[in-house]
């Protein structure tokens, strides 16, 4: 069963050891934030910085194992057919980037979506860990330079994580409208996912 | 004055707004994971995930700003005779590293040296925030690759961080012995630095 994340918004869902989540990029220029957090201890969640160490690389590839704080893999890449290419360099959009964009009233922001979508399962977060960022294209240029594309993915298309210890994932499809994050567009819409036994 | 950042251990220190500290390659190939947090806010630090998007790249150069997990500049590289090859992708080696690595017993590691250096100030990290890791040579390669090689950096090299506001500074001397972070001799050696008003 397909499960709205909507546009702008955030949306989280228990996963038990062995399951997998499927996130489709319904659109199909759509960033989509994730975390993972261990079920019974949210304190140890899915890191970034420690995932680049065990993967060897800055972008997961098929088969390649996202780990905790703790170094214990959460969460395996299974499937993708999206084109590959994700971001794990960039922190969680929030309200001090969007004033830093000249933002003046209130602008959702994905660090705002994870606390709401844990506070749904009546959890809080015990920090905002960076996210796999899903279908966000950031290219390291030259070894150095990051650059801000557009997504490369198609109307449809997907990821396929695999849960690899019983954990709560969380979602935030990412409101960014001033930069292409989401497209040429600038035009953030909603995205699905659906979790598959 | 140059103060001792033992080897294998951390040291911290206090810094005001304007201060600049000198981070010394006493032996030439000792990366010095570093962290800074705001003095009278510790819950917010420099964030290497923030950096990026605000810099532009994923190793500083001379003149870039470091900023918080509130976008606020915290420290700015204004010198550097080291080669300028830094890192901002690994997390701090912890005590689940080196047991990844095969280490039996207890290893000395960055993530635990930072508790210690603030423990000395009386203070304890909110997090173990993903640390500027000078001297650390992680090249991404092919757009995606990361590898782990020796420090560019001599003898005697060192860079320079002005505090863009009153803050705390650790250092850790990486005690990684396993992998050649720290030379190809993977001999962790004591680093130095000093405060320049």
């Amino acid at each position: 069963m397909l499960i709205e994340i909507p546009a702008r918004r955030g949306k989280a869902v228990r996963l038990r050891r062995g399951q997998s989540v499927r996130v489709v990029n319904t659109r199909g220029q759509q960033v989509v934030d994730t975390w993972a957090f261990v079920a019974d201890d949210i304190a140890e969640f899915m890191s970034m910085e420690h995932s680049r160490v065990a993967i060897g690389r800055i972008i997961p590839g098929i088969g390649d194992s996202m780990v905790t704080n703790r170094r214990r893999p959460i969460l395996t890449l299974i499937a993708d057919n999206s084109g590959g290419i994700h971001d794990t360099l960039f922190a969680a959009c929030d309200r001090w980037r969007y004033e830093l964009l000249g933002c003046a009233g209130y602008h959702d922001n994905c660090t705002d979506n994870l606390a709401a979508a844990l506070a749904e399962l009546g959890l809080v977060p015990p920090e905002t860990p960076a996210p796999l960022n899903l279908f966000m294209n950031i290219p390291v240029v030259d070894g150095n330079r990051v650059e801000i594309r557009p997504p490369v993915s198609t109307p449809g298309s997907y990821v396929t994580l695999r849960a690899e210890a019983d954990c709560i994932v969380a979602f935030s499809a990412c409101p960014q409208d001033i930069v292409p994050i989401n497209g040429l567009a600038l035009q953030p819409t909603e995205a699905h996912f659906d979790v598959l036994d």
